[in-house]
């Protein structure tokens, strides 16, 4: 019988990837979502649960008493989770799991975060070097859980780990992210505006980002680790390599929009930590990557 | 009719202490605890709500609807509160009860922060100067609260300020404290050892505590503001003034203990902002605040 793991988050875009995986390293799977959901096939058992409600999280995580705990539950709704203040309940209700798991006797917890949470004026993002000053509220509610975390488990005497993601794409991304707006709009047909794609961004596959989680619950390395893919490129590369898996580069007006104006030009994670003390390597390349996302957005398309 | 305040923590040392400052100013009093108490006479209505239940937490922001938020309640149990994890289920609470406070309507909101937030290396600490570096899960626990509600006020268009108290005494205050302790352990005859007293602090009378935070309540400074008497003494001034009026200072072992040794030598608070923009200045001298301190403690112990 493999280690139980409370996985949060579960239905959500990176934790469908995430149960495969961690089914596949002899995890038993708790998988908490707001809603019930059907799960795959496997070591699982599904809970229905509002994290944000302290009685019922306090049941669900005694009745599982879990030594591994996931936390992959937020708001990141495109185009309201950087400021929205219903992270105050996300950042209370990832505060309160960590507390709840750890008077269950948990043993280790791994929280994600976000490279919203470094000084966006450095170049390189590091996990040891770069400051925490986030711009977002996102990224200060990020920062604040990460640090509040950090802090008890030294006191606790518990194994904590916290990811910092960078830009993820794949099957199961809500439209108004990039790669799913560009996937959708040149398999529906229809002229696809975007910026010039000159800001410099690391894309990690969901099914690598869910592998190099897994990867690093399963270990024992402490504290921040970049899980990013190491190729920091400009993100008209991405824009191209999309619109070509679909068949439609013809479609992709470069230019068309303006690049939202706080953005910052470079995001390059350092991955040495993730390589090196993880010993996590991405397996798919950006073009096996975005095929295999284009084709989920056609059988999506085909479903309807 | 006055303007409703909804008042956490109001069982407690310094809540106590608020009712009347708050009523004296003409706020309506709603009045929160986790249990059910007898409120003095005055416009104040009682609430007896567990501020960490979310849904009984929004049932009572939703039915008083405040405009103004005064939010004291925290764990502060003695030799505990430094270390506790349960903090983290009051950073919960916080940005919970924030959260519901502006959802329904809340114009201004004031939190209680802590000395503990700033970096302790700096000699005077100011609001806008010195860096926030906590040294304690505490002081991370309240500055994470602090920074959070901040950027989300900035979001929302809430005003909002928050407190950094210092050393507060007075009435009520719990035993395991400097000057609770010496009160008691004088008025029954014992030996109290104490440090050498050589750190130096600042302490202010509970009831000055009270009409600083109603004063800043009241106005509309925004941002941080230390709440301090801005008179910065060794602390064996404070121990031989709480001993004299005891009538026992033979009783004081002064060095009869160590200090903790995490502790800070000195934490001068700059209150300029305090003085010149919120408009306040303490009443009570240490000898007057000490002098009603141990009448009060004399008190208790007669009706034992």
């Amino acid at each position: 019988m493999g280690a139980r793991v409370l996985l949060t988050g579960a239905t959500g875009f990176i934790g469908t990837a995430l149960i495969p995986a961690l089914l596949a390293k002899g995890f038993e799977v708790h998988a908490v979502a707001r809603k019930a959901f059907s799960p795959p096939p496997g070591n699982i058992i599904t809970h229905s649960v509002d994290l944000m409600d302290l009685a019922a999280r306090r049941a669900l995580v005694k009745s599982v008493a879990p030594p591994y705990c996931l936390h992959l539950a937020w708001n990141a709704i495109p185009g309201r989770y950087l400021t929205t203040r219903e992270n105050l309940l996300w950042t209370a209700a990832t505060l309160g799991l960590y507390h709840d798991f750890v008077t269950c006797g948990g043993r280790r917890f791994l929280g994600i975060g976000s490279c919203a949470e470094y000084d966006w004026s450095y170049g390189l993002l590091k996990e040891a070097d770069t400051p925490y000053r986030p711009s977002t509220l996102y990224g200060s509610a990020k920062e604040a859980s990460h640090r509040l975390l950090q802090g008890s488990a030294l006191l606790d005497g518990v194994s904590f780990a916290w990811a910092h993601l960078f830009c993820t794409y794949g099957p199961g991304e809500s439209p108004g992210r990039l790669v799913s707006d560009i996937a959708l709009g040149c398999l529906n047909g229809e002229v696809v505006p975007t910026s010039l794609g000159t800001q410099i961004r690391d894309y990690m596959y969901v099914k690598d980002v869910a592998n190099a989680l897994t990867c690093l619950l399963d270990g024992q390395v402490e504290g921040t680790v970049n899980v990013a893919s190491g190729i920091a490129r400009p993100v008209s590369e991405v824009i191209l390599a999309v619109s070509e898996a679909a068949g439609r580069p013809d479609l992709v007006e470069l230019g068309g929009r303006e690049s939202p104006v706080e953005e910052p030009q470079s995001l390059v994670a350092d991955v040495n930590r993730l390589r090196n003390e993880v010993g996590y390597e991405p397996s798919y390349t950006l073009i096996e990557g975005v095929c295999e996302t284009v084709n989920w957005w056609r059988s999506q398309i085909r479903n309807d």
